[in-house]
């Protein structure tokens, strides 16, 4: 069989054009909502007058049948299918005969292949929220195992005031709730069936759009036949989804590299999931994370080719659409093998409570004794600016700032008194922050809630 | 007055540092969320058992005759106003005295710029969501204005099936409500308060929060202080937004090109939104929808800088993160100039009427030739075979596809027969199409209206 | 045989981990760089000591033996096999025994990886630069055999000036010389070898590098030991070279495609180089040319991806680095397809100057009718504008530019003279254009020459 | 004075069109670059006989009138100025009357503002070459200064072989070299001159293209008039070396940040290049550093923006071009102030020695201790698995690689003999690596010496 398309045409296509046109290699992922696809589109020719019952059952069991094939990898794919479609109707035909031609009417690969793809988005769309459920999992458990452990917090990488492992844990939860959201969106935009827009201009055949909405799960059907074949803000969205899922993940995988180093030493990474040199027979390297870091890069990327492919399209369907399916399926893969290894990961993970200790130095204090000289009357501002003399003061005789005498911190400002001790106390400096969001123990098993009811 | 927190610096910053450092200069566009958002705190505050009312009262007055500053253009920056925030508490304390260096207690710049960013990006986002609406409006009136005008229909911008003028305008009417649902996910998803998660850890200091929401116009509060201080998912998202919204424009632009091109001559672009050469007198271009299309290439890059900026950062407010504005406000600019300028030329557009007919050639019904033969009980695939031998057979003798003989029609198929002159009609190859989204006049009387309840 | 890493390890990598990190199935295309690479490092090893000539001679055979099974296509991959280094150095274990575990001696995967990537990155390279030297032949070709058909120049997709055919393509020429000096850049910066640089210190075994370099076709070697196993810079050079040759294609593939609209029609694709459509039989589609331009984003993509992986990457080796491979195969495949197939459709592209004729339209020589009132005094400014409003009467008038009376031309300026009839020949203005790179005949025989001496 | 182009147009352009394509707000940075690119016009006119010397001199000394306007800031711009090339015009007719309305003779727009914006970053080019390598300088002398200190190598941010700091610093400074070689390229691509393409396709008057090369410090002429308004390659390839050389820059910055975190603490960013918080009285933070970092996404923003905008333009020149300018602006200033701080901040880095010393622990020794294996017959992979083995054992006991007792050694290989004591030192580990690029004193002085000799 040659061609869907022949017709027209008095020579064959160079070879070469073939091949750079095929898009069998990847689209025949799309094998089972093509068969989907298909099959409630006889039902709806049969509703529209145009195959009889008895019509439309031939060719739904040649098409299951054809699915089997796919299943159980026996289908034999032929020179000239270009692609998933060509593929699944030439073989259709084969095994029903002439019939398997009527199953095209009223049909284009325009808004068959946008019909297909957007089912195996809705799918894939689904499988990623629950691969990031599994992580969130992974993420609250870990959470709530050291809730109250105390390690240094940071911003710019530099020591700023105490928090507990809890509540670094539970900071990577919730950039995934947002995620979580995001893909809902993907989820809603892509599931409007575009089925029945025909080529570019609405089929001519009586179908009811609806019923086919129905049967294939989707919510709503497209409103306009020209949108309908050009629309690929669905991929767009999914692309963006993943970027801004492979963002957070590089941030996590940052934070543990770091945690994970000699210098840290905040965390000890699973045997299962570290590896070795092939030089050095010491190293042990965090590399799972950093594939997930720069697998960002990868999705970036993806959502990056897909933009510039769209730019500036000038027709309904151009062919340039074809481009779509492969940042996509790349997509998919990376994430359906990067958050359950995140995910064990996570799991497996050992906390050195020791090294975080360690690492708490009285310098992490000095917001709270700013604070102290406020409670005494002392406006904010310049409460601050004692605190920094405090820290300088202290750097200059190279003692810690707890170990300054109380005449020392006089000399800087009259306000400091002998209950000034009171302050250096990691534990109030954590249970000081009870305001929703914080680090007091309190809020932090109220957050440890609100997280679990969110997976729930 | 010297920077917010040099207490414990032995060195003043290098001056070339300080300008590297400096968001002053694009970050003064936050001035009025910067003291609303202080107002609130100092609310808060009076609350939270740190000021009293009459403190508060004062630095209520306070930050509002600085607001009248900037409305004025009577307020006069200081070298040291390294930012916003900055500037306006410098400015406060000139005026309240040492009061004002009470208002920042319990506050860090990474809650406040944070607050002060999603206040703006609130604020953008429903502008220009109110510039979207305005475009729908002209594309429906277009649409309206010529519901039924025939011209043809392009896929690979070669001719594919007659369509109307009306359906093409409302083809640019549905991204745009993609891109409604998009801003209003935006918008939702900025109106979280981070106010109260201090620096990282949280406030010290009992304030409420949910209050503070509701008072600024938030939905929610952070549930996190250190993914609060660390999230810009709301910046990517605005960037995201405005990416697709300017690749649909993109793609309306380019139509528009070509169809005031000499070889379409579809419509004509009003002198207003014209320019000529400087070298040629003839010109008149179609430059305002040329900077439009180019200007995707801006908002994509856009987007592709902050992801870049945003991955792999090691804690939760590193000072990338102050890389955010300038692409946010860069991309507000050009939207809120680009959308505004799109509505008038697409409302003086003319139209040329005769240009569209002159293009529906015959080919253009070789679809509803094929559905001839489908309706006399040949296949699908085969009658589309057939009549692709009737184009090239009309190709060959160089008269159009109509112009064939009924005998000639008849060797290739003997299906054909007299009536297929009542193929060969524009008025019913449109009227054929009348399923839901397609190009029939009840159809897109129904899509017409489906349109005008979405903007009304 | 188990991973070249495993001894300090408690416990097997985690199955999903495994196919996490492994390579394999991207970089056995580096089999051949791979076992290269290794020949002239035992034998480098032999200088240093480490090798006997015997144990040399016993590996280098054992590594042919590897290659041959590789190019009959009968090498078996192990479960452990996770990338080709190790498939390569595990089946040389099992042919020639224990000596196999000697090449190893003194190198790491971190520059051996390099190595090879390099040797395949500059082998590519070469198959570019061959496959842009036909694509430049083929419009050098079609240049030749129309350079002076007429056909109107465009600006902003408006006619501007007559221009011809040769010119066209040879503007289409120019851009593949850059192209051709950013590839030998590509192959410049590429071909310095690492090798030897160990892990990250450098080999503690006294090998010669200068003498690998020069075995291996490498121009110089790397100047220190940490950048050479860090350095990504010939990656992203190569994917930049590319997305800029992708960029010159979409350009090209753009007018391509208006030329073959029904509009235009100044080309006909070669049904070999085009396709149809599953739906309309009419369908001739140019979306070998959609293709091509469509890929410019992929191309772009892969730019975008690596270089937001590099971003900010903390140590000399990270596995981070790992992703630079398939960007760089997915670009090879893209180009080494996408370029022969444009390089055939420029070759069988047939014009049709009658439709080239028939846009000539008088207002393009507006230009020439300002500079004929430059010749007789008047300042270039006031001619324009003089003739722009000869322009906007013909407009008024509804008729042709040239068909205005002289009486009206001297209505709008009297230093018009009956002369001015010599202004109107398309012949002459473009012989007007005799200036270097201008579409005079002699300008452009000048220009075709120099372009054939570029790729003779 | 009205537009250009005005004469053919029948209405003013619309208020919000005009501020949509002026470009004179940033333009006008090319206003040195529009006069002395007109001067030499002014002069190519003579030759080609259409100014008299005489007129041309009017016309010099009015433009360099123009000129000290600018210099001297009292040049005042119309309403009407939409662009640099406008403007000077305007003013320049204003001063020497219409005379000035014969400069623009047979040029246009399009190859003027090609001109100028090659002349602009030509210079710009040279102004960061120049200031690449005054950081160069900062990285060669601080290696000279501590070109044998001892620190810790990473792979994967692991222990992986000792180093040195000034193995360290040049690891960062051949990176820069490579990044000149790539601006000197953008230097060479961009000095070839289009004046005299006019619009499209070649002036129309006799101008000499290769004086006027020379005169204005070009190297060559465009080959084809079509291609030199439409070429700007020359501005992607100056946008992706500023992209390659941001992102050395972002690693530079992202070890520096490591470096001196309290955990590594192995460096002390001067008090002139860091900044504190405002809540918190004891940070100092590195957020020179990461303002560096994080404006490499800017600098990719800025390169995928250009990208897009010139993927599929349809003609010569096209408006979008216009979006060519801000980039390389923002590009240009954002270089111009990183790279001066980021050389000021090498230059007043203080090292911590000791720290770095500190984190020399036994394991850095492992190759060292497989290469004792080697040297006693070992192969080298089975040397590899039982050393690995060995730091295995030496963590089961808790103690150091160094500390195991000889008997522990020879359970897991009998030969290791006394001696292996020799292996466990620092100094002979950096000496061994002797090798062109290594870590070994000599190897690194002669690495000095040749970067150096790269630098004066």
């Amino acid at each position: 069989m040659s061609k869907l398309w022949g017709g027209r045409f008095a020579k064959q296509t160079d070879s070469l054009v073939h091949q750079y046109h095929a898009s069998i290699q990847f689209d025949m992922r799309l094998y089972n909502q093509d068969i989907t696809g298909s099959i409630a589109w006889a039902k709806g020719l049969v509703g529209a007058g145009v195959l009889t019952q008895d019509e439309a059952n031939t060719i739904i069991n040649g098409l299951e049948a054809v699915r089997s094939e796919f299943a159980n990898e026996t289908f034999e794919f032929a020179a000239n299918d270009e692609d998933i479609h060509t593929a699944v109707e030439r073989r259709l035909t084969e095994i029903v005969g002439p019939v398997g031609g009527k199953l095209h009417t009223g049909r284009s690969r325009n808004d068959q292949v946008a019909t297909d793809f957007r089912l195996w988005v809705m799918q894939a769309t689904r499988k990623i929220q629950q691969h990031i459920t599994e992580l969130q999992h992974a993420l609250v458990d870990s959470a709530a195992a050291d809730l109250n452990t105390p390690m240094p917090g940071y911003t710019h990488l530099q020591h700023a005031q105490p928090i507990t492992w809890g509540h670094w844990a539970l900071s990577h939860f919730w950039p995934l709730v947002r995620d979580q959201k995001r893909w809902e969106q993907v989820w809603t935009e892509t599931a409007v069936l575009p089925l029945g827009a025909g080529a570019l201009a609405g089929t001519a055949y009586p179908i009811d759009r609806n019923a086919l909405a129905q049967e294939l799960g989707f919510h709503d059907i497209t409103p306009n036949s020209l949108d309908a074949v050009s629309d690929r803000d669905f991929v767009a969205d999914f692309l963006y989804a993943a970027a801004m899922l492979g963002l957070h993940l590089s941030r996590l995988s940052e934070q543990l590299i770091l945690f994970s180093s000699s210098e840290f030493g905040f965390v000890t990474i699973d045997d299962g999931y570290s590896t070795g040199s092939s030089l050095m027979p010491q190293k042990k390297n965090p590399d799972t994370l950093e594939l997930t870091r720069g697998k960002s890069g990868r999705l970036i990327g993806n959502l990056m080719g897909l933009l510039t492919t769209l730019k500036g399209l000038p027709s309904t369907y151009d062919k340039d659409l074809q481009e779509d399916k492969e940042p996509v399926f790349d997509t998919f893969d990376t994430l359906t093998l990067a958050l359950p290894v995140m995910t064990g990961l996570i799991q497996t993970l050992r906390l050195n409570p020791d090294r975080m200790l360690n690492q708490l130095e009285p310098n992490l204090l000095a917001t709270d004794l700013a604070d102290y000289l406020v409670k005494r009357g002392t406006p904010f501002r310049q409460a601050h600016s004692i605190v920094g003399q405090v820290v300088q003061l202290a750097e200059k005789q190279k003692i810690r700032l707890t170990d300054l005498s109380l005449a020392d911190l006089q000399t800087l400002n009259p306000a400091f008194a002998a209950d000034v001790q009171t302050v250096f106390s990691f534990k109030s400096a954590l249970g000081n922050r009870a305001i929703p969001g914080g680090t007091a123990p309190a809020a932090l098993a109220a957050q440890l809630d609100a997280a679990r009811k969110h997976i729930n």
